[in-house]
Order: structure tokens, then C-alpha cells, then sequence
């Protein structure tokens, strides 16, 4: 039963389908719009292998392919669909001179270079199945003339939901209870010493965006201190009812906060801004939460800080590089609350994400504008938060 | 320096201490409030051998012993502290013939029989340092005259936080991926085939008094669907600012539920209540999250429908018996979030519940009332919900 649903999902069918064999119209200009005839399009994502069979509305991974195989198939494009990725022998690669879209996830990020795109004549649509293009050269896609898209405000909840999680799993110090549990043994002790309430605390997130904003708001009944840090101040009446308060600077809000959680996009600006010098500057024991980019941070100096104490705990899903490799320093370092980058790829993230996928092919083919919020790249330019 | 804190701390001064030779006057008939003079008080509590020392504010272990020896010694008082409990060779048995209060806590009880009681000549007041005295035989101790009392409020808030973190653990899957990161994998697939947002889910709790209150106020943001099965309908005001909604039966509201939460107090009525037949009720795959009590389960079914599927995931900090022996079947069935019983004990609710205490202790020298709402036994009488 399990092996007939992955047969039937298999990533196998892409290579094998009728549509494989029709060519597509040369496009040597970049139009931002579908010109007519058959496309190629190229997905990225995960495979799920065992998994594939285990929920139907499993589409995010390469068997899954977003579900919009059939759709496609229908209209004589062909899609291709890989989790074979990296380097010139990858499966991605062969299809890189060819394609006119690539779809790709953070989870699993096909990483688009310079050089990708360059050797990419036919290209004109980079698709995010989620949010968070950083894995895209975007100044080169814009150069280029291509369009960059994502799904704006697919997975905001998933994350902001995902980040308040992560926030009650440090301070109430769950993790070492966990394992006494599967370890045969037993000591309150060793939990309570370190655990708290999350009430009362002071907690301040980089980035009040709209995953920010959603976890500000579920962090309301909590009766926390709230602060945020960006580079403009909310309305009023926003955050009023948010209850957040404007910290201008950051290196001021820093050392207010007993936990600090990162929302701010990746970019050449905010890249390692917080290392060695920044986490100096938190309070001692300090809590940190980040599921924007492993990349934000140092590595090694949040590995240090959580050694010597300075991070009381550090949670997220994202890592540089992704997947993490098996010595990735974070894996191993004390107090630490992290997973493989998961929090935008749940079941109902995916199927938002998914939904948004297929609407903006759907928009391609008919010479349509994108939904104007999920522009990372249009026209030459960069969306303002990548600037 | 971590064993000089501890010697600081060590209950071995219970043991040596000046007033520890004082004799307590003679107190045959149980009068409901202190007579005057020196009265021997028993603590039990949880040993924090070396993490005693790690944090001052650490007062709910035998070493902390609440933060009020050094108060009780001046006046007179004596105060023995332990953590042995069980059994007629134990520390605390030794004491029970001339004891006049007992002091335990949940994390660690001290279970008062009607056999104790009766061997307690002395005994007047029982004292439950956090929430919920069902570790005292409560019939036996209203018939003995004796007042019971607990410091009602003193964690809810912190164990309706640790219900809303565990949750979030059970639907979004927390646990798998963590694994995966200590064990140097990498399988978002292995997680995402079962993570969810809680956001549209219906989640309903059993029992909705002050616990279940602050846990249904957290979730309200997260945009569930919210139910609730108590006794009585709250007030239509009330419900409305909670915004969620009465099912008067309890088994019409199980097979709604994707997730559910125990916040039934432990009674006759209650003792494994949820069982074979009410799991076979629930939705194939909920998510049951208990912090109440352990033996309002049926540990086997509970664990037998883990590993067929009716449950999808069981999280809780208690267990039948506590602390948790080593086969226990919980520690090992398959989805479980389980720690030892901490959500009430974090340094903050000890915080509470050793100024409670004092309070207390301070009303019965002086011959005062306590707190209304603290009361479980008054003059023969058991309070509301543990009738």
C-alpha cells in the first residue's frame, strides 16, 4: 500500500511523462510573461521517500511535487522534478540551460548563482514554494530581467507559531525533562533549577514584519514585556494593540531583553550581524530564538556564547549551510533547541504555498501580473525588505 | 563554590539546628489554629543535591527548603526538612507521631494516609506547597478535624503556559526533528509528514477552572476553534472575551477535538476516567496534552493507543505513580512529549508558592484565616471540586 502511493507520487513519472518530449519555443528575450507554447518547469524540493505515502496532503516534498503535476501535464508543459541539486552532475544542472522556471523552497533551497542564471538562457520565472528568497542571487536575476516571486504570507503563521514554541521550550527548559524521561531516570531538580515562566519576561524580536507581528500578538495573553526593533515604528493604533514598544536602536533593546527573537530577512547588510560583538551586549543567559537565516548569525560565536553561558538557549530551524552538515557546531552545543529547517513546511503551510505556486504559473501562462506583494524581483528591481 | 552553597543550603542543618531540641507542647485535641509555642514542621521536598547551588532563587527543593528556615527558627519554631517519604523507615515517618504541620508539594508528594493521620496525633495542618492535594487522603484528614489548604493561584499560570508549549510541541512536531539534529541527521520530510499549525484546529479542554481559563485566554490568538466541558457553563460574558464555546457532554465533545487537554482536578468520581472506551470516543490521531494528574488515564490504554494511532501524540508532566519508574510504559510508547512533573515548579511558581506557605504559616501562629480560595478542608469539610 505504501509502495503504491509512492509509485503513483513518484518523481520517477516526470522523466517518463507524454509531455517530456515536447520541446519548448526558443526564448532567448527574458519576457516576464509566458510567451505561448510548452514550458519547462523545474521543481526543488525535498524527498520524502518513506514518508511520501504517509499523508495525502503531503505536497511539498519531490513525490508530493505540489500536487500540480496532473495541471500541468494537462496544458503540454513539462516538469521535472528533483531534490538533486548541487554541483555541475546534478540533475538541476542538466536542466539549467533549458528551463523557463525554476521552483525551489527554503527548506531545501536550490541555490541560483550568477553563474546559474547566466547559463540559463532560457529562464524568466524563480518561484519560492514558501517565503525567503535569499538562496537566489537576486541583484544577478534582476540584472538579468528576470522575475523572482514568493508566497507572501504562506507560512507567517506557520513560523510566528513555530517561534512562540521554540520561545516556551527554552525558558520553561524542556528539553532536559524530555530526555530524563527517555533516559529511565527522574530529577525535578535538574529541570526546575533553570525553568521559568514565560510571563513577565522581556522579549524582543528583530524584525516586526508580519511573522513578527503574528508573534507579538500571540504573545500578548502571555503578559510579557514586548519590544520590537525595525526600522520604522507601527502605527499607533497598531501597536497599541499590539502592545508592543519601539526600540529605535538595536544595540539598546539588546541587553533589555530575556529573549530575543530574530525576524529580519537575510541580505548583504544583516548577514553575520549578529556575532560575537552583538551577543556580547545580551544579557547573561540570554535566550535566543532565530527561524529567519542560520545566516544571520556567527556560527561559531553562538556556539561559544552557549559554552560559556552568555546564551542561556538557542532554538530555530535554520542553519547555514542547509541541510547542516553532520559537524555543524550547533548540533552539539549546549542548551540548544534546534531542528532541520521545518517550520514553514507544514502540512497546511504546504498546501498554502502550493495553492500560491500554481496560481502564479496559472498567472504566467496567461500573461498576467503576480499578486503585487509577492514581487521579490520585477522588472529589474528588488522588493524593498531585500534591498 | 557549587558545594559551599549547598552546605549553605543543606537540610542537614534541619538536623542540627539550635531549635531542633525545642519540644513542642502537647496538642491532643486538632484545634484548627496554632496554640501558642514551639511546633515541629515537616517540609518534603525534591533533593537538588548539585543544582541546589546554581541559582539563589532555586527555594522549592529540600536544600532552598522555601526560603523560610531561618524566619521559623526565630520564632521558635522547629523545622525538619526531607526528601524521604515512603514507607515506615522513612525520615518523614519518624516524625509523623509529633508533627503539627506538613509541608509537601506535588512534584514530590508526601502521601498522607488515613493510616498517617491517625498515627499523627498532633497533625493540624497539611500544607501543599504548589496545587492540588490529592496525595492526602482527604476524607480521612476532614474526619481527623484537620485543615487542609494549598496556594490556589500560585501556578496556574505556569502550568496553562506549559499545556500551550506542549501543544505546540504535539502539532507541530517538535520532537522527531530535534532528534534528528542530536543524532547528525537531516530529514525535513521525516517531520513535515505530520507537522501542523494549531492555527484552524479544534482543541478542547476538559475542565475550564482557573488553569483551563488562562490556557483557552493564551490560545485565543492562534485562531482555533476553542470548546470547553466543565461542570457549568461559565458566564456568558466571560465566555465570550475567552471565545470559546460550552459542550455540556463530555463524550459529544471528544470526537470533535484534534486536540485535548486534561484540566480535571483528581477525584474519586475522575480516577482513570479516561480509558479504553473515551480514547476509542476521541478522533483518530488526537493529540491529548495532560498536566493534571497522571491516574485520570488508564496508563495502559493511554500507551496501547499510542502505538496504534488513536492517539497521535501525548504530552504531560504527570505520571501514576511519581516519580515515574524506569519501565513505566509512557516513558517508551511511541509520540510522547512527556517530562517529569515541573510545569508548577518553575523558579517563579516557587517563588509564589513559598511566600503562600509563609503566609500561611505566619495566619496559623496568629490564629487568623487563611485565604478563602486556599482552603481544601475546612472544619471536616472538603472543598467544591475534590468532592
Amino acid at each position: 500500500m505504501a509502495m503504491k502511493r509512492v509509485a503513483a507520487f513518484s518523481a520517477i513519472r516526470a522523466f517518463t511523462s507524454p509531455s517530456s518530449s515536447s520541446v519548448s519555443s526558443p526564448n532567448l528575450t527574458r519576457h516576464l510573461h509566458a510567451s505561448p507554447g510548452s514550458k519547462k518547469i523545474v521543481g526543488v524540493f525535498y524527498k520524502a521517500n518513506e514518508y511520501a505515502a504517509l499523508n495525502p496532503n503531503f505536497v511539498g516534498c519531490v513525490e508530493g511535487a505540489l500536487g500540480i503535476r496532473d495541471w500541468l501535464e494537462s496544458q503540454g508543459h513539462q516538469y521535472i522534478v528533483t531534490d538533486d541539486k548541487e554541483g555541475l552532475d546534478s540533475e538541476l544542472e542538466k536542466h539549467i540551460p533549458d528551463l523557463h522556471v525554476l521552483i525551489s523552497t527554503p527548506f531545501h533551497p536550490a541555490y541560483v548563482t550568477a553563474e546559474r542564471i547566466k547559463k540559463a538562457k532560457n529562464l524568466q520565472l524563480l518561484l519560492t514554494a514558501g517565503i525567503g528568497s535569499d538562496h537566489i542571487d537576486l541583484n544577478a536575476a534582476a540584472a538579468a530581467g528576470l522575475t523572482v516571486a514568493e508566497i507572501t504570507g504562506s507560512n507567517v503563521v506557520s513560523v510566528a507559531e513555530d517561534e512562540l514554541m521554540r520561545i516556551l521550550i527554552l525558558v520553561r527548559n524542556f528539553l532536559p525533562g524530555h530526555h530524563q524521561v527517555i533516559n529511565g531516570e527522574w530529577n525535578v531538580a535538574g529541570i526546575a533549577y533553570r525553568a521559568y515562566d514565560l510571563e513577565g519576561k522581556t522579549v524582543g524580536t528583530i524584525g516586526a514584519g508580519r511573522i513578527g507581528r503574528l508573534l507579538l500578538q500571540r504573545l500578548k495573553p502571555f503578559n510579557c514585556n514586548l519590544l520590537y526593533h525595525d526600522r520604522l515604528k507601527m502605527d499607533p493604533e497598531l501597536e497599541n494593540q499590539i502592545g508592543a514598544k519601539f526600540e529605535e536602536d538595536l544595540d539598546t533593546m539588546l541587553p533589555k531583553c530575556d529573549i530575543i527573537v530574530v525576524n529580519t530577512p537575510l541580505t548583504d547588510k544583516t548577514r553575520g550581524f549578529f556575532d560575537k560583538n552583538r551577543i556580547a551586549k545580551c544579557k547573561k543567559g540570554v535566550l535566543i530564538v532565530n527561524n529567519a537565516r542560520g545566516a544571520l548569525m556567527d556560527t561559531q560565536a553562538v556556539a561559544d556564547a552557549c559554552s560559556s553561558g552568555q546564551i542561556g538557549g538557542y532554538s530555530g530551524d535554520v542553519w547555514y549551510p542547509q541541510p547542516a552538515p553532520k559537524d555543524h557546531p550547533w548540533r552539539y552545543m549546549p542548551n540548544q533547541a534546534m531542528t532541520p529547517h521545518i517550520s514553514g513546511t507544514t502540512i497546511d503551510g504546504q498546501l498554502r504555498y502550493a495553492a500560491g505556486v500554481k496560481d502564479m504559473l496559472d498567472r504566467y501562462f496567461k500573461g498576467e501580473d503576480f499578486p503585487p506583494q509577492n514581487y521579490i524581483v520585477k522588472e529589474g528591481k528588488l522588493a524593498s525588505q531585500y534591498k
